[in-house]
């Protein structure tokens, strides 16, 4: 059974301002339920359809009908089940590690895609500016398949930050140089920019070093890479 | 002015069924109809809101509503036009270039974001299983932000296809050998799999060469990566 504060809590955690408030975020599906629950994160209550709950104390687990899940699921299929999560605590942010920066990602899915390449190459730390897409949103949560519970992330001021590191800063840049032919430092920032815009003025100046991902097609074409293909291949060269 | 049959026949080439009969496929927004215009397709018919028209013929161009566009349109936000495209005609595949071959790719948003890989790359060629998703599905178009006019895109058997060729077969598997540590033949054939299965066991047997792209996170964890951006990665490797 679903009481009312139960179902209003939920759909106010669609939201970016009642996650911050409550410190709690969706997750749904049993795949992706399974992997938070064996993380390090805090469960806070699991709604579910079926015998989910095997190996959970009860005080967290409500059973609900497949109409009370569809009522609070953002999902068109809403997969047995729907937990909340405690937001962790922000640990520092350590500067010495190669780090991954974004400056202002706003497609959910591309988020959830480089959160999920950060897991695949050891990329434990990313750093977000302010105005990239909340980590916790729901949409980004689905897409990581999980990896968000592995890459600590944190939403500062990349200016404050990008100012104070020791590590060289790279970023891609059509005018940069051929990523294939620089030897890349092991220990450096790499930092990425929005879909449309590309980084910021004031980010564009602290950066040390341009590098470039060669285009192989027709010169004339002015097309770039979808931001999360690029990084893909940026973070593949930085690990090879 | 939308007449009831060209409104009729717009709204049919949602489904592939009726693209194949008619032989036309749809592309909406300034960009990417601009794209296509100055592509080798050939254009049927254009319906905008605005003065697209000053380099067209009058016979190709109706100027239509806010209203009727948005009637015909699949984008939340209609961008002034929308137009039909002749489906090319199939050109005999080359067995003897660097081709990329899809097994059964679902997702209209990967296969759009493969044909950009593909054109970034310089892979002019790109083979699909029958089962993978059309190239010309409105999605997959919206999503290859042009390159689609770019890259020669065939649909075919690929077991036949794959049983002729002299070429090296490529594809990526967990157990496959470093890519990394490999040195690739410039002239090959890589084949990726579906989303979720990966490739089929009978193109499995005419692999010839397994690689892998190595993860450096937590090895406990099996997630894999999305297939546009293992492509992405191998492209890059094969390109380098």
């Amino acid at each position: 059974m679903l009481s009312k504060s139960q179902s209003k809590l939920i759909t106010s955690l669609y939201q970016k301002k009642y996650r911050n408030k409550h410190q709690l975020f969706i997750v749904e599906g049993i795949k992706a339920v399974n992997e938070f629950l064996n993380s390090d994160f805090n469960l806070h209550a699991l709604f579910c359809t079926s015998d989910f709950t095997h190996r959970l104390s009860d005080e967290y687990v409500d059973i609900v009908s497949d109409a009370e899940l569809k009522k609070i699921s953002s999902l068109k299929n809403p997969n047995e089940v729907l937990a909340l999560f405690q937001i962790p605590e922000i640990k520092p942010i350590d500067s010495s590690r190669f780090t991954l920066v974004l400056d202002g990602i706003n497609d959910p899915g591309n988020l959830g895609t480089i959160i999920r390449l950060c897991d695949w190459f050891g990329v434990t730390q990313l750093v977000c500016s302010k105005d990239t897409v909340d980590c916790f949103n729901p949409k980004v949560v689905q897409a990581t398949m999980g990896s968000l519970a592995r890459v600590e992330i944190q939403y500062t001021d990349i200016i404050k930050f990008l100012s104070k590191v020791d590590l060289p800063i790279y970023t891609a840049m059509m005018d940069g140089e051929n990523v294939y032919q620089k030897t890349l430092e092991k220990e450096a920032i790499l930092v990425m920019g929005n879909e449309a815009n590309g980084i910021s003025d004031d980010v564009l100046k602290l950066i040390t070093q341009k590098i470039s991902i060669p285009r192989f097609g027709d010169l004339q074409q002015t097309e770039s890479l979808n931001v999360a293909t690029a990084t893909a291949i940026l973070l593949s060269e930085f690990k090879r």
